[in-house]
């Protein structure tokens, strides 16, 4: 590190002070910069009002280099950020040309732009200039009075791509050291007791050092090393990996994947097959989910999302009086979506989530109880699980994807399908 | 109101600048305050580290009137908030009974009772005790240098509790004023337009106040009154709200509501229809969004999520061929899946969705070309969406999913269901 580069996130937007929305943006930008070796020193949060910004720019000044805001660039009468930090820093606003075309191919043709929209093209004189791929308000950076300054809008989709593509890059020359920083992804064991596994181990590290994570279904064990080169760094968090996955072995999903649908479809990139989903307490999540990712149509027929025992009799090709006689929501049941779907679609797997995600129960089952099924030519698989108790829909919902994900990973992998998780 | 009572929130702990955790106590305290007519005006953020606190604190005496501070009362070294606070405002710690004997009770049988853990039980001389129903660390709020200071405990739940059990009635105290805020939401026109519509009058307007905000992909407008009373706010916010309604029209979708399928859920509950989709671009997420909502079982029936011709034709019973001489993602096709899906479930509507979502055309349309379809008794509907460019695979499958309910909201209402969105 040539210098210390202590950094000011500095939010613009009274919708953060009246609570309307989280300042998830705060925690991005500091997450992916202390991956980068910068130390974030402030996080402070303004009001849409020039005098009150005028100030907490001059405090992010006295005890600053960087200087980061968000939000504010967009084209309302309140949108000021962009013409207060440049008069901090006695800058002139100039039109980017670039970027005025830009927003005519986007906002025309047939629509009305209005003066306010152009106002998203005038940036600081001299700065470099963040396109933004998810909306309209580009964001920029400039080194003045000894500071560096860098705008990005307030959406935090927009705000994360950009962080990503433009300002980490623009970053990383500032830092003669290099971070090397790896997340192990664990599906099927506690945070609790990953942390128990390697708790003495974490306690004597320093660099590399190796940290436990809790995400809302799984875990991850991030293990860092701050190195002169790319390279010592990668052959310092090496070893610290293979160990941790001698221990922790094949609940280890993927190695910096944000999901384990992600995992899966790398899975599916080295040894393809069809898969097709028939789910009903999921309600279309666990297609939505890998469907989020592009390419999913090479591996993903298509499923059905069955409420109601029509509609599984229906699309299913399952008897009626097979789903009343057992109950929607049971063993038998999972194992016929999976096999009806697999039949119908004529994929290579099938896979059927039935379950209770609540609020309400069954009279028959508690709030929770999901039954997940795999069918393939080698037979069908079921878990039956029980999320429920303290937890909410959204966490059944989601846990149930999961579960769907990883037996699909398991299958894939050679593994024992119905193994390999806490109950 | 008896004086401004400007407000900041002083959250401590460097897992926030990490990006460990989200800020979410700034946000309950901010929406919390809000409503009882106490205005944050600066949200902080600052690591365990002493100076850096004192500093803080130091600049927060010089602009708020009310300091809240989150975090650091914990039994780690690392705890520092009341320590540092009460030396800021020259108070001595002391020993309070009640909290020590609840210490002992909570900790105590069988556990190590550490030094630190009593360091909880030291509270600033005088102060007003808030006790943690949810944790060990007890809150407290006094009055200094003109300045009242509140200190809570950073754990949500913790945070959360206190606030609504001890920290608003002692807040509430302070002031006589209660706003009156509501949000109307908006879809089919943007929020540049609609800060066009009313910029004049949003800028002579101070009490009650009107702002536009932008969603993802859609937009509101919040309307706050202040006043001695909620009927007296309800009634400033009132003329206001229905001129909104005069000028905006049919595009607003519902007020206070978080989406538009949860405007449709409350349409659905008060007129009943079944519905069914069948998705190809959107994967899955629009049936996803409404089984979201607790309830949807008794008015979504099922879908079909279809990302290959065989399936379109297998599930939704379209001819192969004419799906294959008109292109999947076509205005026939499309109107072919919502009367399939329909006829095949027998719901009272259907739903079809088809398009390109990316990163990848077809060669024959752009990325961001949907169409959304519409069947019923009366008819099919279909609109023909250009939602690419510079959109994001996100952005187009939620924004198509945003049409396809605001065709059914606009079908449940009486509204042409084509019409009623910016091209």
């Amino acid at each position: 590190m040539k210098r210390a580069y202590d950094t000011e996130i500095l939010s613009v937007g009274t919708e953060l002070l009246l609570g309307h929305v989280t300042n998830t943006d705060a925690r991005d930008i500091s997450e992916m910069l202390s991956k980068i070796g910068i130390n974030v020193k402030y996080h402070t949060v303004v009001g849409d009002n020039p005098q009150r910004v005028r100030d907490c720019v001059a405090v992010a000044k006295q005890r600053a280099d960087i200087i980061i805001t968000t939000g504010g660039l967009g084209p309302t009468c309140d949108d000021l950020t962009k013409q207060l930090l440049a008069e901090s820093f006695g800058l002139k606003l100039v039109e980017n040309e670039a970027e005025m075309k830009s927003l005519y191919d986007y906002i025309a043709p047939g629509r009305k732009i209005t003066e306010n929209n152009f106002l998203q093209a005038m940036l600081p004189e001299g700065c470099t200039v963040f396109h933004n791929n998810c909306g309209t308000a580009p964001g920029c950076a400039f080194e003045a009075d000894g500071k560096t300054v860098i705008m990005l809008p307030g959406p935090p989709k927009e705000c994360n791509a950009m962080l990503r593509e433009s300002v980490i890059p623009y970053l990383r020359k500032l830092s003669d050291e290099q971070i090397v920083s790896h997340s192990l992804r664990i599906f099927g064991i506690s945070e609790s007791r990953i942390d128990d596994m390697f708790a003495s181990e974490m306690n004597a590290m320093t660099n590399p050092t190796m940290a436990p994570y809790a995400k809302e279904c799984d875990c991850l064990l991030q293990v860092t090393a701050k190195a002169k080169s790319e390279a010592e760094g990668e052959a310092m968090v090496r070893p610290v990996m293979e160990h941790v996955m001698d221990v922790v072995g094949e609940n280890v999903y993927g190695v910096d994947v944000e999901s384990i649908e992600e995992a899966v479809m790398a899975l599916l990139k080295k040894a393809p097959l069809t898969f097709s989903l028939a789910e009903s307490c999921t309600g279309g999540e666990v297609a939505k989910r890998f469907t989020d990712l592009a390419g999913a149509s090479e591996f993903f027929m298509g499923g059905a999302v069955t409420y109601t025992n029509a509609v599984k009799a229906k699309l299913l090709g399952i008897d009626r009086d097979f789903i009343e006689e057992n109950n929607a929501v049971s063993y038998p049941v999972a194992k016929a979506m999976a096999e009806g779907i697999r039949r119908e679609l004529g994929t290579d797997v099938g896979i059927g989530i039935t379950g209770l995600a609540g609020p309400d129960g069954d009279g028959v089952h508690e709030v929770g109880d999901v039954f997940v099924s795999l069918a393939a030519k080698e037979g069908t698989f079921v878990r039956c699980l029980h999320l429920g108790k303290v937890r909410t829909r959204s966490f059944i919902r989601r846990m149930a994807g999961n579960h769907a994900y990883d037996m699909l990973r398991r299958y894939m992998t050679g593994l024992d399908v119905i193994a390999g998780y806490d109950k």
